[in-house]
């Protein structure tokens, strides 16, 4: 038995699989530890030097991951996942940058390519997105729109929420979600401009239509997947099972046509 | 008849039932009128001996219950909630402390277990969430994320908001249901870390796609519930019918088409 | 021809319902000017008399319809909705007291019970609220409890809020729709008791919950209506069909099997 | 091959749609430019000049449509939709009153006419609406009555929020989107008139429902259209199918049955 193959071995034992979770959750509390002020005057060394070691797993488990499998590694986005989230921990920096210290904790996120029944849920999610690529590229542009035509109007007067295009699209963004849309932004524009409303107003009639259209959509997948996986297996074989009795009976009854003008 | 026949007997009458509950109703009517200064100025000691006289009730029913039904009182969810309602209140210090005082309320709650109509829309509701674990187990999976990157992000700048787990974990919530979050948090925010709007806006996203995935799952599986329970029913019984006939028009040609051979 | 007999012709002729019509969307008109001050200033008799002439016709068609269809005419629920509307412009007061001349408007609702399709909209909203009575019951419930819980543990702080069982009824109502729920009601109330959270995060959960229940339980109605009606029809005469062609085979079959006995 | 039949190829071909859609985007980015004053600075007389050339390629592309098509252009809903776009940027004004220019960007709705994927995804918001239509027509009525009865009733203490019938109507759309309602519009009410709630939570629930009903409908309908183009179609061959062997058995048995009395 070569190393490679013990490897690979190894790796597929329930055991392995399970440490790895525990290792992942431990490493969860561990950074959420970080947060806390009090835990890291009384223990900060621990906290760091135990995360050091859960990374040093996470690389090693992933390094003979990547020995086994070599090339089909790369082929199941789970491990790409794995490996972009581990790896990011190595690149130089990525220790004393305060942003890339906070991204540590995506390292969580591998609960859900190791727990089984998480993955279903986020590969359901994802197929669902596909089919709604129509509806985001309209609201898309539907935002640019916006975006572009609330900056001409109201960005001399507003500087502040809709000054540039980006600050347009995330005023635009905040009152496609309802909030503070009309005491907070729509208002106080109304009050410069009198007419302002015939724009906002349609925009959220629009964008929320658009919405509701998306979850419309979502439902009648949903709806379509599990009727048509669980129904329809037993509908097939039933229509199967009447229309071959059915042509059964008409060759027995053909058969019989023929043979009596012989026997006659 | 022993005393344990005829105290089931007394408890399953209709009239022991409608007195609970209106026991119930009027013990519910005592709770909410001591929340009135004037009510309990004219008529506080009246209104607290009430209210001790139908906890009384409560408890001999109960016991009796007990009595009656011995350890089978206790494999019934309904009767445990009963049970735990009524309990606390003799616990000592229950009467004293104000929070305490203030759960007496809960007891209402006993409406529910019953009312048969309530009990079925309640064990509707929990019949529903086991199917919604994986979807709770990610979200709480994202919030806990979410929690420690906002602390270790925005912690130091907004000691209100994100200066623990807890205080993030809160906020994030308000910003998950849309209350304020742009003009509330995330402007204010955007002031000190301008890219602020990368963490939030994805944030929302996904957690609201999560939401909306949970009401599409519920609608789903309530659909199908209502579709097998009502349509297969008579579909089934159309197709077995069906088939039947096919066979036996099948077996009455066979029977048909062997003697013959035999007359002939 | 008797008087009641030509009544009911005119009342049932199309010209008849199209001028009530008429009437009611010019008193709509009329009760829209009202709010005008310049068009009162100008014309506020003339639309006062105007006013008083459409309800004369109103009346006058109401009378009319009564003497025709006499006990039958309160049978009908769109009828007494009429009745009601129109009579309440006639009580004493209703002309001076300014609550009940803003209520003047509701005649404007007579149009829906003029209109069919507008008439059979509110019909379907009607006979969804049945099905529904049960998650009803449960929020009142709901809502009654946490009144009484609020008004006891947060009453003597935030008297503005929770003063009451009213206020707090209000105060609920405005946290389950999540307007300002977090920066308005309980960031303010956490001030004072820091575990106030405990109390209000499970009440949005739960009546959100409920209301989402609400809203699966229309859906899956309205579907089970609309797919009882539509598809249904095809499939039962199908079956129907099939069974009566197979039964018809099976006693040809049956018929040839006794009579060959006969000849033989 | 006549001009209009030359034109009518090019027009025909891939490149020249291609080339049209990415005219639309190139125009879209450069009215992007246009909002920030950098570029503008840097290169505005060039961006000016590229944008009216766009303008010209549109004019020249739908003016050759015409050419080719003739009347038949003005029968498809998207080719006027086209003519207005293109057709606003030539009346006089358009390029100098601030509002006209903003609604150029409107020129990028064209993509959608030319990207056969999103037309359909329009189409399939348009072919919703009319079903709706009821509905739309009772909110407009609840939105009426409800504008009449808060101007009359709060006009005169909040005549910012109430004092006409269009400050109403624009007030109750923000309550309805549920924003700020309570805090910022119906509390400070309620100072003023106590029982303000009265008329202000029927509104919220009424609107709320009919809401929640157009929804309903929406899914109910894309699940019924989804349902029957997909399922019935296998349906329906099924069922001839089976009929029509049905038919064929019971023929040929009754060829069976007379002839036997013939050669007897």
């Amino acid at each position: 038995m070569t190393l490679r193959a013990r490897l690979a071995d190894i790796l597929d034992r329930d055991i392995t699989r399970n440490t790895i979770t525990a290792v992942i959750i431990f490493n969860a509390i561990l950074l959420g530890l970080e947060t806390s002020d009090r835990a890291m005057a009384v223990a900060g060394t621990l906290i760091f030097a135990l995360d050091q070691a859960c990374l040093a797993i996470f690389v090693a488990e992933l390094s003979a991951k990547i020995f086994v499998q070599r090339k089909a590694f790369f082929r199941d986005g789970w491990n790409i996942f794995d490996f972009v989230i581990v790896g990011a921990a190595l690149v130089p920096g990525s220790q004393t940058v305060s942003v890339l210290r906070a991204l540590r904790i995506l390292r969580v996120l591998r609960v859900v390519s190791v727990m089984p029944r998480l993955r279903r849920v986020v590969e359901g999610f994802l197929t669902a997105l596909p089919g709604m690529a129509s509806v985001f590229l309209l609201m898309a542009l539907i935002f640019y729109i916006g975006a572009v035509m609330a900056t001409k109007l109201f960005g001399d007067a507003f500087p502040e929420w809709f000054g540039s295009l980006g600050h347009s699209a995330y005023s635009l963004f905040q009152i496609m979600t309802l909030e503070s849309w009309s005491m907070g932004i729509v208002r106080p524009v109304m009050e410069v401009y009198p007419y302002a409303w015939v724009f906002f107003v349609p925009f959220i009639l629009v964008t929320t239509f658009a919405v509701v259209n998306l979850v419309v959509g979502l439902i009648v997948n949903s709806m379509q997947d599990a009727h048509a996986e669980e129904a329809n297996a037993a509908t097939d074989s039933y229509r199967d099972q009447v229309l071959a009795r059915l042509e059964a009976i008409e060759k027995r009854l053909e058969a019989k046509d023929s043979p009596p003008r012989d026997r006659m």
